[in-house]
């Protein structure tokens, strides 16, 4: 029997699944095992991956196919139509960039990331500027042919890559709801804190044990390490597909608690990734509903559950197994302290919730002014350091500490921060709905019970995929459309009632 | 300007070329680096990309462009006369097999291989028997049509694949050659040897410190570790191409020689696949001149180089540095006599140099039996345990021991194994020309100085990648045709003449 045009779509992104988890992983060898020689080597197979990919997508046979389908979708189910819809949107957006295009940004994003990590050693911006260059060059072609293609201007075409639904106009509101009311609290938190200064966290913890411990932790969560791996790398981040998704963490020696809460941001993405249906997990409705959503799943376990009382009392007996920690500095109160220490500081991986959204504002800001074209990437370290000062208040020390920090441009990833400010906000949204539902949350996080947490986010987030937009998501989930209000209410909750609501660690 | 046919097609062989890296770079890492449970989804993404592999290479635009080429061949250099030959082979071999039989065996093999790795521990071969049953029928399908389509026995057209220009003819006569002396010769080693028996090597070494030991020698051979690794793995392999070659070693706590053999073979394999010109190292003239000549690299730094007097005098020293030894079993004259001991035993991998070739011999005659039919699956234990106590009066201890030991059939790698003797032969008679042209040898390995081995091996086989037949590079290296004398001359004098050649060692 012939198979039906739905079903042979379905059996072209496969393949395409197939491909993308290919390429995920020659992403993940580059940054984790890869000889540093071997760039260049890499940057070839990427961009003929990559280039192929893009046939594939854009071939006239899957354009006939999409059509017919489409003419005969109402014999589909609903999962099934919003399949079609979201191969259609890969396609639309696929067709609108040349492949010679596609190949050059993933030969030089491939290169750029090389000499950015080489410049987050050496500190010298000026090697890698020319590099960043052409990304940007590039990045900012596709954007412009983008926007053409889906009437959109450039910025918001890349945007609708990312976090397709979520427009600029979104992030405004959000970035208005939040600066409306941030610097004030800002301001308020750090006076109040002063009043209970944490005792600092001292000692060397190697990288091995700070692994183990990560390891534990996220096994307790419910990583499945049968299907996935943790290393640790430069940059922190998510690779992989749902049958295979690594993990990565970047260790500081000095500070277990950095690598940890990375593990917890990582951890947040790789659930989402891992928690799609397995009927559709090689699907485009099986993936996520853009990178808000998924920013909203890291940012919910990094910032609110791993910063909250319940989870340092589960953490603990952890912490004092894997670094041999013990006394008044270790315990849940200081702790405590520390991870709700509100602090005016260079670096985004690092800052704390509050903090948080305002490094995201710089860069939002930025990269909209390096891809106008108002910002030359050679003027960069400049303008970062001027933005940082007047958001934040802080100044760099160099720029490793500044403009060289993330890897995002490097790969050409560019409309893809405000995902983090977004994310962030939902991530309350979807919290304040998460206790409301789950009463005796914090007795289950303190005993190490994850169950009620993922079954709620499995329940409302990662059984959708991609099958409905992010907007209808977050109000079946919530009650209530995207918005600000949580996050405020939440931050004012934690940071100025001085007690503290739950007194679970000791 | 229009590019030519030819420069079209070198364009075609870049992207294939990147496929292929790609397609190492998911095998390295299922071996190395993959989690357990990702064996089908790593499985479906190789298969994809091979099958992209196969549609790009039978692609008739790329046909045609083969003919075009052809007729304009008078413009082309020597080595672009050779590279579209080449081009053309790999199209024939490609067109010969439909891409629904690739894509089934490259799943088959991903699966069979971790079905392998699970039954090496466990002994049990019937839970992998089934794998290999599906993996023996599809490559007797292979076999059967790449034969028609070539014109050649079944078994001689996957030779063909492996060594092109080394036919079963030529692996018949190797043997023939050896047989008529290895037999006695063993008998007579095992005698003499007798008489001088070497000193228990002792103790446990711990993985870190002989991969280390292994990453001191390799570094000291050239092996360039900005474009490539050395890691542990389940079983010794090579994969990668030329700005990125991977080697992979298993190791034994209680025996760090088998280590070392191990990363000695490996980088037999890996300077040869770094040796090709630059200039067409992304082309098929630009790969080694098939499995033979690999083997022949690989073997002579393993069992011939490995195993000399000089080269242990070299080795002494790191092997007190890495691992703390000392005394009189360390000496160069006991190493000497342990890696000279000659010994009817059950693995292959751990074989002496002279009944080495008779493990191959058990293999090419099982492998026949098994494509053929005349051998079922679910008998080739008994096959096995019965072949090697008929040609090495051993019997194994277990199917670890046994018909477990090497992956090859796993992978569907059938017609590999006859490489490993007729490669033997040729490491010898390279060996006796290399010596012949470079008297001062024993001195220079013996002060850790490779460069006249190496620099000899690049003009007399690297440099010539494949744009000459096996035969005519064996006989411009040595001035004489393939043959098994330079061999028996070579084992002779090294065993049955007692004092030794070379006293290099103290």
């Amino acid at each position: 029997m012939a198979q039906t045009p739905y079903k042979q779509l379905e059996q072209e992104w496969k393949r395409l699944h197939a491909f993308r988890g290919a390429m995920s992983l020659l992403r993940w060898d580059a940054a984790v095992m890869m000889p540093r020689g071997s760039a260049s080597v890499r940057g070839e197979q990427l961009a003929a991956l990559e280039t192929e990919h893009h046939v594939l997508l854009t071939a006239p046979r899957v354009s006939r196919l999409l059509d017919r389908a489409q003419a005969a979708s109402a014999q589909l189910e609903d999962w099934q139509v919003a399949n079609l819809r979201e191969m259609r949107r890969q396609r639309d957006h696929a067709i609108a960039t040349p492949v010679s295009l596609i190949s050059r940004l993933a030969k030089a994003s491939s290169q750029a990331e090389v000499r950015w990590l080489e410049a987050r050693q050496s500190g010298k911006f000026e090697s890698f500027a020319p590099h960043l260059e052409e990304v940007v060059n590039l990045v900012r072609d596709k954007a412009d042919l983008l926007g053409q293609a889906l009437n959109l201007a450039s910025y918001d075409a890349l945007l609708d890559e990312f976090s397709p639904g979520i427009t600029s106009g979104d992030i405004d509101a959000v970035f208005k709801g939040l600066t409306r009311r941030l610097p004030s609290l800002i301001r308020e938190t750090i006076a109040h804190q002063d009043q209970r200064p944490a005792l600092p966290l001292v000692g060397r913890f190697g990288v091995s044990r700070q692994k183990a411990l990560c390891a534990d932790v996220m096994k307790s969560l419910g990583f499945p390490f049968e299907r996935g791996r943790l290393d640790e790398s430069a940059h922190a981040f998510t690779e992989g597909v749902p049958g295979d998704v690594r993990v990565t963490v970047r260790f500081d020696v000095n500070d277990p608690l950095s690598g940890l809460l990375g593990a917890l941001h990582e951890t947040g993405h790789a659930m989402y990734d891992l928690g799609v249906p397995a009927k559709f997990a090689d699907q485009p409705v099986g993936r996520d509903r853009g990178m808000a959503l998924e920013e909203s799943q890291s940012l919910l376990l990094e910032m609110i559950i791993g910063r909250s009382q319940p989870f340092l009392r589960f953490l603990q007996p952890l912490l004092a197994k894997h670094l041999g920690v013990s006394g008044d500095e270790w315990s849940g109160q200081n702790l405590y302290a520390h991870l709700t220490r509100v602090k005016r500081s260079a670096i985004r991986v690092d800052a704390d919730e509050m903090t948080y959204p305002l490094h995201v504002l710089v860069r939002y800001e930025l990269e909209k002014q390096l891809l106008s074209g108002a910002l030359a990437v050679r003027s960069l370290p400049d303008a970062w350091n001027t933005m940082m000062s007047q958001r934040l208040g802080v100044k760099p020390a160099s720029d490793i500490d500044g403009c060289l920090q993330d890897v995002h441009w490097a790969v050409g990833s560019f409309g893809y921060f405000p995902s983090y400010a977004v994310g962030y906000v939902i991530a309350a949204q979807l919290y304040e709905a998460l206790r409301h539902a789950t009463p005796d949350l914090d007795a289950q996080l303190a005993r190490g019970d994850f169950g009620g947490l993922f079954g709620w986010l499995r329940d409302n987030v990662y059984s959708w995929g991609a099958s409905i937009a992010p907007h209808e998501l977050i109000r079946n989930a919530t009650g209530k459309p995207l918005g600000t209000a949580a996050a405020v209410r939440y931050l004012e909750g934690k940071y100025l009632e001085s007690s503290g609501r739950d007194s679970a660690a000791a």
